[in-house]
C-alpha cells in the first residue's frame, strides 16, 4: 500500500505543516509506504513526519540527481524529468491526500482524476465547486485522522 | 508562433466540434503553427480545421509510434511518455486553447498555470469560480474569434 | 518521411562539419522532414543544411523552454524531460544518420536498434567490431550521398 | 547507497541467472539499496538474490501500473513513460553493474558514460574493443564478488 502526499513546496502557515506532519506520521504508523515529490514545503513535512515514525518515504524528483531530495526521504528516485515526474507519483501511489498547495498539486489531482483514483483534500483545492468535477473520487477530509480513516475503510485497502 | 488546443479526445455535441475546427482554421490563417495532443476529438477537428487552411499541425503523441496520429497532424511525434506527454504541449505553446474537455484538459490547464501561460478557456473548466485560481491567466472567451482576437493583443504575439 | 540526424553537440572537425551540413541539405532537397536534438554541433550544422534548403526541422529539446533550440530548427519541441528526450527522437524517426558523436550517440543508436530502426553510421561508433551487435540494422556508411542512397532504395521510404 | 543492476529481460543460461541472483543477494547483505527495471530476467533473478536476504529492490517500470513488477521488488514505481525509464534508474544509482544483456543494456551503459558513472560489467557488452570508448569508467568483472569488491574499494562507497 503506497499513499501519495501532494502539496505546495511552500507553506506560509504553521498549521498546514503541523497538518502534513501529523499525515505523514499516520502513513508510517499504518505501515503504508509514502510517495511524494521529494522537495520542500509539503513534501518535507509529511516526509519528516513518516521519518520520524521510522517509516520509509519515496521522493520522485523532478532532478537528475538525488542529492535535491529533502533529508527525511529514505528512498530519493532521481527521475530527470522535470514536471512530467507528478504522473509517476499519481501512477505510483494508490490513493493520494492532497495538503493545500497551488497549480502543481491541482496537476496532480486531475491526473488521479483521470486514472479514477480517490484523493483525499485536505484543505487544498475547493474542487467541488466544480460543475462537471467528479465528487465520487474527490473527498474533502477534515484531518489526517479522517484521512486515514477513510482509507483504511475503502476497498483498496 | 505556436498555439496549443487542448481539450477532450472524444466530442458529445456538434457544437463543440465546429468551434474546435474554426478555432484550428483560425490559428492557421494567421500563419501560427498548432501544437496539440495528436489524438481525437477536439484535438482532431481542430487539427483538420489547421490543415484545411495548409496549416502546420504538430501532434505530440503518448504512444511511441506516430502512426497513432490523426490524418490532419503534419508533424507526429512519437514521445512514448504516456500523459506525461501533456507537459510537452504546455512547455512549447507560447499560448493555449482549451475547449470543452475533461480531466486531461484540467491537467493541462493547472500545468501552463505554473508556467504563467495564459489558457483561452472556451467552454472548457469554469475555474473561475475557485478561490484561489488565477484570473490573470485563464482567460475565458465566448468564440473562436475572441480567442484570436486576444492572442493578437496580446504581449506575446 | 522523418529522418533523425544524431551526432554530438560539439564539433572538433571541419570534416565533420560539413559532412552534418551536406547530410542535413540532402535530406531537405529530397523533401525529407529533418528531426534532431536541436542543440548545436551535429545537430546544428545539419538543421543549418536542410534550413538553407527551406526543409522542415524539427529540434526534440531536453530544456523546458524552446529559446534553447539553435536557430535552424523552424518546429522546437520543448520537452522538459532531459536526456530521455533521446527516445523521443528515435520513436518519430522512420530510420536515423548518425555522424561522429560520443555517448549520447551511443544511447540513441541502442534505442534505435531495441526498435529495429536502420541507423546509417558516418564516421561514427564503429559498432561493427562487437560480436553481438546486429549488422543487419546498423549500417556504415562513407559519405551523406551514400546514406541517401540507402534510404531512397529502403523498403521504409 | 544505490546500486543499478541492468540486464535483459530474457535469460538463456543458467550461469547468467545464477550470477544475477548472487549478485543481488550480495548487494543486499552490504546493505545497499538495488535498483533496476523491475521487470523479468536479469531483473527478477537480481531483485529475487537481494529479496531472499531481505534487502530493498526498487524497480522502475516503464508501464503505468505496478502490477506489472516482478514478485522481489518491495519498491514498485510506475513511471508510464516507457524505455525513456531507463534515464531513471540511471541517474538515481552511485553504480551500476551490468550483466548480460541486449541493446536496452547497451542503452543504459551510455547513458551512465554521460554521466561519468561506473558501469561493472559481468558478461555484459564486450565495449572496451571500440576505439573510444572510456575504459575510466566501464570496468569489466569476472564475478559478482569482484563487482562488490570493487565497490568497496571505490570513492562513491
Amino acid at each position: 500500500m503506497i499513499v501519495g502526499i501532494i502539496g505546495g513546496s511552500q507553506i506560509e502557515k504553521k498549521e498546514i505543516y503541523d497538518m502534513a506532519y501529523a499525515t505523514g506520521a499516520l502513513v508510517a504508523r499504518n505501515q503504508w509506504v509514502l510517495i511524494c515529490g521529494g522537495l520542500g514545503g509539503v513534501m518535507e513535512a509529511a516526509a519528516k513526519g513518516a521519518f520520524d515514525q521510522k517509516g520509509v518515504t519515496i521522493g520522485i524528483l523532478p532532478q537528475n540527481n538525488k542529492s535535491y531530495a529533502n533529508p527525511y526521504i529514505t528512498i530519493p528516485v532521481a527521475t530527470g524529468i522535470g514536471l512530467a515526474r507528478n504522473f509517476i507519483i499519481v501512477h505510483t501511489a494508490d490513493i493520494l491526500i492532497a495538503i493545500d498547495g497551488q497549480y502543481g498539486t491541482l496537476n496532480e489531482i486531475a491526473a488521479a482524476m483521470t486514472m479514477k483514483k480517490y484523493v483525499l483534500s485536505l484543505r487544498s483545492w475547493d474542487l467541488e465547486k466544480l460543475d462537471k468535477f467528479d465528487k465520487t473520487f474527490f473527498i474533502p477530509v477534515q484531518s489526517p485522522e479522517e484521512a486515514v480513516h477513510f482509507i483504511k475503510n475503502s476497498s483498496i485497502h
